[in-house]
């Protein structure tokens, strides 16, 4: 029972759920529901997809987050950036429009699902680890400035395209000469009202003595104010027949049954962009999950949660949806309006199911430019430029890897831009522990402590050479160590003892033992002492595995004090 | 001329060059070059070209090295592990026998060439390190392997083909009923002989009273001894007729002025292979050069080698050669015969020049399976299965990089073989920081040390959380370090301070700035304070850069010591 509620964390507070709960999760499913019907049309419209692939994304997988989520308030769906990915890694394969193209959106979530369960089940979670917070945020940026880019052409009302920067301004500006200016009015008119009523309505409404509650639904329905409109507008002037584009005929029905496909074809081209959209999208969804438990004390398991989120992939995969994560947004609004267990999100699937069954005929005169106006207002607040300070002022190499990550997303599109940057972060590493930081350490005056003898004033003996090393020793900077000390003890002619002080080395592995072994037979030829000293517990461990310790021409001590008191009293001894 | 001696060693030990130098360097270059005649061919048979381009390859080569290298004693040439991975690059884009063919062997040299030059040039020699010791000694094991089963065919006289083993015996077993048992006699008769040369005949001639130095001189010339007597049992006895395939026509020329490819075709399939070959190249070339230099208290320039192995390639490129680099047998040839300085390199290329223009026709009977013999002779010697017995004992990541590179080397080529070698290093290295060391610390009776609770009887206060990170802090192990810190901070209520204690942090980079951030604001929250000790210099000066250190919520202390003083002595002052 214990094992199964850790796999079915819906057994856990499904079993105490209670009165005051119910009515929480029901006024914050039907807050959030208000909030996600345009959201879910206009995520599939930057998918690529029909508009009610958005709705369909958002009800299946909500209630399998639900019953396998460890999240109390993340509100799984579409979102932006995964679905600018969906709409990337499927235009390598097929067409918009065509039947394989919305296929290929069912085996991409079916292939990013099943990655996900796969990762959970082994426990891989860390993977993740993998893309640095700045690579995020330079991703996050640079997808922003995309995805709004994207949805320039439904403001001008032209057939743009394209997945990069310069293609879709090259785009833009070839179709210039198409625009629809009634397309452009209704476009930006809903745009500067978005914006405005995300800066602006909910203190003027608290002003006119609104209770905060209602201040936040009313701000929260802005997007629904504009999508009403808009439709009335496009429906009462005939705009349908005056080249402004609109929804259409969207089918009322539940969540149809889907299959993805399994050609091997699609699969391998596919798959790549599959694990990219599976690992960003858990980054995303376990970073709002972490920040919103920490909130209320509540427990997050990284590796139960790739579950839920490839159990909510599945799901979309086999009801006619897309790649679907925990959203940032919707998640918010979830935990803000109060709700307190996962029923909110089933209450929410349950309010779309008869948005779906009901409400679609009433979005048929509704123009993209609206949905446009939506997205563009929801990422511009992912776009955050002030990461390339930060980092410029910190550390050069993590903005090297931000500013490689936001240029290449622009310029070559979000799988090449994220690649790189995980690569470029890992090599930075890579090349600054292949150049230890080493430094010759002396006795702090009056303590047992050794620091740097170029930055402490300290007391050193000149035939001791005691030098602290700044990093594990490893393959990467093994050969490194071996120079350093050949050059070191050749120059000190005085030098009868080196200590190496092993308080920074937590690991020493195969090629560092040999390297260290080399050092040691160096060291004898020159007639000098080679000792270790805060060797930590493992590392000595496994140390004793290998001849090494029998063989060294010095001894291991347990403190850098005690080495250089045995060994300057020693020399002392022997000099006099 | 300090600079450009820099660049050009030559300047250097040129100008400094007198009689003794002279006669020694001129025998240590007729040994080698005894040695070279029949390795030479037998390398570029391994590669698949025609015979005289091993001998091509080893007389440009060896001038450039002489002027640009800054070993005095290596040797460059055609050496088996290369030749074996131009045949496998090659044989991706040519048919052996081709014109095409040898141009792709001119393009790869050329490209390796213009590599290295590159990476000496921007001094990126460090790259090397990405090859573990465990990796290279798998690796160079299972080329010896692949090796000596590719020259089967030579010795069974049959046409098999393929760049893997499990290719090599399938195609071998195919090819079982073309045998040709003259051939098989004379190959196994060949090897048979060079292994007791190599094993027994040293011995014996000392044994008999021959001077050192003659005994080695005919030790070395056993396999001319073996190339003698099978090319004149092949003309006695008309076995080429019988079967037996043969050297055949040689030109008897000097080296010809050769043109690479520069063909975008063959540069896209040929650069991925030249980069692996000219790092590979470069590992085997600096070992040898630094083990040689060690010897005499010489020292090496590893970016200058990079020039001076480029120098050499591009030398191949245009001569009609193919990828060389600096050989471990013929290295220690020439250094044991006493050459003294790169002079003998060029007398050893004049003796081969002369080989070249006169002897060329003497080879004409020379049957491929004595080569064949000479190659598995020499790289059985490579095939060293100890490591996987070291590293298993010492480190199982270790084992299995080497266990990996070895097994997918066999079975799926040379080129995936050490790119899956490489990448699992650096990932099981990425793996074991992810997940560091935290060990609980208090303070060694009578010292002012402070190790691991559970390694050492240590005093500790129970108001006072001391924990030694073994790591450097950065992306991979960043959101580590917040879920540990949070989940002992809930479990010891009694906790009033956390000291991190810093001495194995080698570094903090952004993504880890932002966890101690949010460690700070957690325990904040629960009313903790946060501090750090023993942090070192150049990541204190790092930390200050940021307001990390002006929002903490603590302080940060020169040692331990002092943090556990400071702290226990004003709980017990609050306490009472």
């Amino acid at each position: 029972m214990r094992i199964l509620s850790q796999y079915l964390p819906i057994l856990d507070w499904g079993s105490r759920y209670g009165r005051t709960a119910l009515s929480n999760d029901m006024i914050a499913a039907m807050i959030v529901t208000i909030m996600l019907v345009p959201q879910s049309l206009a995520y599939a419209l930057l998918a690529g997809l029909p508009p009610e692939a958005g709705i369909y994304a958002s009800i299946a997988p909500i209630v399998l987050y639900a019953i396998f989520g460890t999240s109390r308030t993340l509100a799984v769906g579409p979102v932006a950036v995964v679905s600018l990915l969906t709409a990337s890694a499927i235009g390598q394969v097929a067409e918009t429009g065509n039947a394989g193209y919305a296929i290929a959106a069912l085996t991409l979530a079916f292939l990013s699902g099943g990655f996900l369960v796969l990762l959970g089940v082994f426990r891989l979670g860390f993977l993740a680890n993998f893309l640095s917070h700045p690579v995020i945020a330079g991703f996050i940026t640079a997808s922003g400035i995309l995805i709004a880019t994207s949805q320039l052409k439904h403001i001008l009302g032209v057939d743009a395209h394209g997945h990069t920067l310069p293609q879709m301004l090259g785009s833009i500006f070839e179709y210039l000469g198409q625009i629809n200016w009634i397309t452009v009015v209704i476009g930006v008119a809903a745009t500067g009202f978005l914006f405005w009523v995300r800066k602006n309505l909910k203190p003027l409404l608290n002003r006119l003595g609104l209770s905060p509650l209602m201040a936040d639904v009313l701000t929260k329905a802005g997007p629904v104010a504009a999508v009403v409109s808009t439709t009335l507008a496009v429906w009462a002037f005939d705009l349908g027949d005056r080249g402004v584009k609109i929804v259409g005929d969207v089918p009322q029905s539940l969540p149809p049954l889907t299959m993805p496909s399994l050609s091997p074809d699609f699969i391998g081209s596919l798959l790549v962009p599959a694990i990219l959209i599976s690992i960003i999208g858990f980054v995303e969804s376990i970073s709002v999950a972490q920040t919103l438990a920490a909130k209320k004390r509540q427990q997050i398991d990284p590796n139960q949660e790739l579950i839920g989120l490839g159990a909510a992939n599945l799901g979309a995969a086999f009801t006619g949806g897309f790649p679907v994560t925990g959203g940032f947004s919707r998640s918010v609004v979830n935990f803000d309006s109060g709700a307190e267990t996962p029923a909110a999100g089933i209450y929410t699937a349950i309010g779309l199911a008869i948005a779906a069954l009901f409400l679609t005929p009433l979005v048929y005169f509704l123009p993209k430019a609206t949905l446009a106006a939506t997205i563009i207002v929801a990422v511009l607040s992912l776009v955050d430029l002030s990461i390339l300070k930060k980092t410029w002022a910190y550390n050069r190499d993590d903005f090297v890897a931000v500013l490689a990550t936001i240029v290449l997303t622009l310029a070559l599109g979000v799988e090449v831009g994220v690649a790189s940057g995980v690569t470029i972060s890992i090599l930075l590493h890579l090349y600054k522990t292949s150049r230890p930081h080493v430094a010759e350490v002396g006795l702090v005056p009056g303590s047992e402590h050794f620091r740097n003898i170029h930055r402490h004033s300290v007391e050193t003996d000149p035939t001791l050479l005691s030098l602290r090393v700044d990093e594990s020793l490893y393959f990467i900077n093994a050969r490194f160590l071996l120079d350093l000390i050949q050059s070191r003890v050749s120059e000190g002619t005085e030098i009868r003892n080196v200590v190496l002080m092993f308080s920074a080395v937590n690991e020493v592995d195969y090629s560092a033992l040999e390297s260290l072994e080399a050092i040691n037979l160096r060291l004898k030829d020159m007639d000098v002492g080679f000792h270790l000293s805060e060797v930590k517990g493992p590392v000595m461990d496994r140390l004793r595995t290998s001849h090494f310790v029998s063989n060294l021409n010095g001894r291991v001590f347990l403190s850098q004090y005690d080495a250089a008191k045995a060994l300057t009293t020693k020399s002392t001894e022997s000099g006099s």
